[in-house]
């Protein structure tokens, strides 16, 4: 039961786009459930695209908010109505400008301490940057009386959006709609550490690169790591969200408890990815939610993949945002390829290597998914961003990583302490290191038996996590929420939560018991005593 | 694909009893897996039994430790192999005694603080009776060669247990297999405060009657009971499990270390019951697992229930160790019914009451799940047991509650405070409060709306409780355990476990730091100031 959306669009307040079928919503909610889906761009995109397009396919009808511009989520190419913002469209430029510098300052990691340090504080200008686009739209949004009417009259089920920023929140608090999170990030905190006990004695924070079993001085580094992180998510929130929530809901509401709100937490991953941690009973993990069994490839590219022979075929990309390596790099990955018997498609989009050898085919863009899949494909080159590692567990192909920003070290340092990856540095990439990396996951029977256990355990699960994902999406739509498996704990006090009042209490009481004890014991002491010792002097 | 066992028994180690089936064991695994169960009598068996007869259906073999005289846990009756123990024999007649006098003793409670101690008193010595007697029967297990040979032999997947005793933990220890729980209670505490943390800010411990919404005092209460209650727990564990786990396993090993390493915690609780509260990626939620639809009622059941017209009919019945009431209650009890134009079905073991009216049905036994799932059933009249609680849910019937013992009076707190149901005190039961409660929950919609939506909401899951169940005991029987969701967090010690020492550690190079400051700022300021001071002089 597919539902075509007519592509007219009506001009409404100055330039802002939106197509007819918003209007016409509320009517075509008939067969249907109506998402409002605030989305995040890049690979956030990539992943929210999927569930968008399975919930459509269940006959929902989606609306999803963008800049007008954006280059990744597009108007016209997928079963969704937008409504098209004038406000946020330096989002792309500014990731974008990002993955340069950082491709830059990453080179530098190993022998500049100040690079490290550099790369953090573009980072963390990068992020002040989007969120304050973020919130621009959404002072345009509730500033535009129109389209908050439209809203209104849209009776929307359920708004869905990634918590990474914070734009869906806002906008499903003064909607008064059920919240439902796409997440692993909250700002710049793993979801978790939001909406779960963390414990930082096991729960490592991201950037750590340790496991759920700490030495004494990984404690501390993660104690101290995690004040830093809380810092920057405190500064970014303080910045933005906090003055905007002041300004619309009043003093007394706070960012994070609309965060806490959300009915479901759709977390981005799972127990083969992450290490054991609490979790909450509105926690649902669909981690590999966008995987699936692999489809028959293009006629070519299956040509060349059979071309392999027993030596089988690598596969490298390095994510949604990064086409193109510095060229000298590109040089040394094109050269190590040329030396193997496998064969390699590689998704690269900038200048073609002069070393390319010819059992290597560049693509601008490439099946990942089908490619994983395929019988012939034995090692993932890969930048460690959670979609393709996700995939790579899914289908049991080992990696070998080349991380270069975000959560793809930490990601990447998962798949490592598994047996299922060799990680390099792009700053000490070389023909030797590479080659001695891709050599080892290519014939040491260790990374895929490993890969493959991995993906057995994986695939064990009582219902395919995307059939999970839309089970929730759908049960917050028809109960209007899910407030029997969301805690309130978050509207206490820190001092109150941790029973801080209680334990004072208590010992005060005990010491006073104790003082009014050791007083009386005393005072008789010097009765009985005190008098002997009179009648003696 | 139904198996059935040879009955024969044999005579092994003096008075044993095991049947030639344990035996044929480990001939007989080709199609299915091979269950040992060690389970908890009573209406823990009651559960038990379901997991079993669904394992048995899907294949598995079971082999089930009893004690030989056991009431509940019969050798011949189910599809499943026994193996009979000389020991633990008392354990049926220690709770049966320890109901009656708790029967005596409730009935003080209203007017008599010393009647409610001694209860917590009456409690505390059945258990530690009750415990005495598993460690007794893993003594006569652990001490018979022939027996432990067998249970090599048998090569089991999985162990099966209730860890509210820890027979059936220290027997999975001993034996080297995976572990899966059917669980509530780990001897006295909540399951859940072994496995998960749970703050006691706003995780009431079951006894206080709180929700997870406390007052200041609440929270004070909540502490101190956790206390008590983590006191009554440690005494049990030291004075019988941890000098058998010494002597057995050695002085390093730890029993609460061999439950928190069980491989799947099976709940039998979900969020329709409990407040939602932390939990962790091992714990499956089963409440109300023991629930079908319900087939159709024997003809002179079925008939009886008819004749009430639209008046519809009561269910009472008190659970699996309380068939009689005493004789005072019972009639006013009788005399209520008998003023109501409903009819009412009620599992009364006891003397026939004088004022039972004709519209009263007394049977020693009754189809629960089918007589609740009636659609002329208007209330259920019930002591509060989870099986029977998690049944009124299923089919939406609300409750009058009758609390008698352990924790009874929590769970009909609970469905108190989601408004499904009146609960009554049997001290202060007459014909008046009684009537006035049956009145109320028959005929304000309140109630019946309340446990319809929360029927509504429990039975709107991705799969069934029973199917969740299975599959996560099967994958443990797959995988040989299930540690990648079981975390390791629980051989910290405290202070690690709660970062104390990393704390510590900060705290004091923090003071550190500012000692050496001021002592810095100290020793600058003497060296200008007292200079001048001194020139001044």
């Amino acid at each position: 039961m597919y539902y075509t959306f007519p592509l007219i669009t009506l001009e409404m307040s100055g330039l802002r786009l939106v197509t007819l079928a918003a209007l016409l919503c509320s009517l075509a909610t008939a067969d249907g459930g109506n998402v409002l889906v605030f989305p995040v761009e890049g690979s956030h995109w990539v992943n929210m695209k999927v569930l968008i397009q399975e919930l459509h396919s269940r006959g929902h009808h989606i609306t999803v908010i963008r800049p007008k511009t954006s280059m990744f989520i597009k108007a016209e190419s997928l079963p969704y109505q937008t409504i098209s913002l004038n406000t946020g469209n330096e989002f792309d430029a500014n990731i974008m400008n990002f993955t340069t510098r950082m491709l830059q300052l990453r080179r530098e990691f190993h022998t500049s301490t100040a690079a490290y340090f550099k790369a953090g504080k573009e980072l963390m200008m990068m992020m002040h940057h989007a969120h304050k686009l973020v919130v621009d739209q959404m002072q345009e949004i509730f500033e535009d009386a129109k389209l908050m009417q439209l809203f209104q009259e849209a009776k929307y089920d359920v708004v869905l959006t990634d918590p990474c920023f914070g734009g869906g929140v806002l906008l499903a608090h003064r909607l008064g709609l059920p919240l439902v999170f796409n997440v692993r990030w909250t700002i710049m905190e793993d979801g978790h550490h939001t909406v779960a006990p963390s414990p930082l004695s096991y729960v490592p924070i991201p950037g750590l690169k340790s496991t759920d079993k700490m030495t004494f001085w990984q404690r501390v580094l993660n104690v101290l790591l995690a004040l830093v992180v809380r810092n920057n998510h405190m500064t970014i929130k303080e910045s933005y969200y906090t003055p905007f929530v002041h300004r619309h809901f009043g003093p007394d509401v706070h960012y994070d408890e609309l965060v806490q709100a959300a009915d479901v937490w759709l977390m981005r991953t799972d127990f083969t990815f992450e290490f054991p941690r609490p979790t909450m009973p509105n926690v649902v993990y669909m981690g590999g939610f966008q995987c699936k069994p692999s489809k028959p490839l293009p006629q070519h590219l299956e040509d060349f993949v059979q071309s392999s022979a027993e030596h089988g075929v690598i596969i490298m990309s390095l994510g949604t945002l990064v086409g193109t390596l510095p060229e000298d790099i590109a040089e040394s990955v094109a050269a190590t390829f040329a030396q193997l018997p496998q064969k390699v498609i590689w998704r690269h989009t900038g200048k073609r290597p002069s070393t390319l050898g010819n059992n290597t085919l560049l693509l601008d863009w490439l099946p990942q998914n089908d490619l994983l899949g395929h019988p012939k494909t034995r090692v993932f080159v890969a930048h460690g961003g959670t979609n393709g590692l996700q995939e790579a567990i899914y289908h049991g192909v080992p990696i070998v990583g080349l991380p270069l920003m975000f959560d793809q070290d930490d990601n990447l340092f998962r798949m490592r302490v598994r047996g299922v990856a060799k990680v390099l540095e792009i700053g000490t990439l070389n023909k030797d290191n590479f080659l001695e990396a891709l050599k080892a996951v290519l014939y040491e029977p260790f990374y895929r038996e490993n890969v493959q256990q991995l993906s057995r355990l994986h695939r064990d699960q009582p219902m395919k996590p995307l059939d999970r994902a839309m089970f929730w999406i759908e049960f917050v739509m028809r109960h209007k929420g899910a407030a029997h498996l969301r805690t309130n704990s978050y509207k206490m006090s820190w001092i109150q939560y941790h029973s801080i009042d209680v334990i004072a209490l208590l010992l005060v009481s005990v010491m006073m018991m104790s003082l009014i004890c050791i007083l009386t014991v005393k005072c008789l002491w010097c009765k009985v005593f005190g008098g002997r010792k009179a009648k003696l002097d």
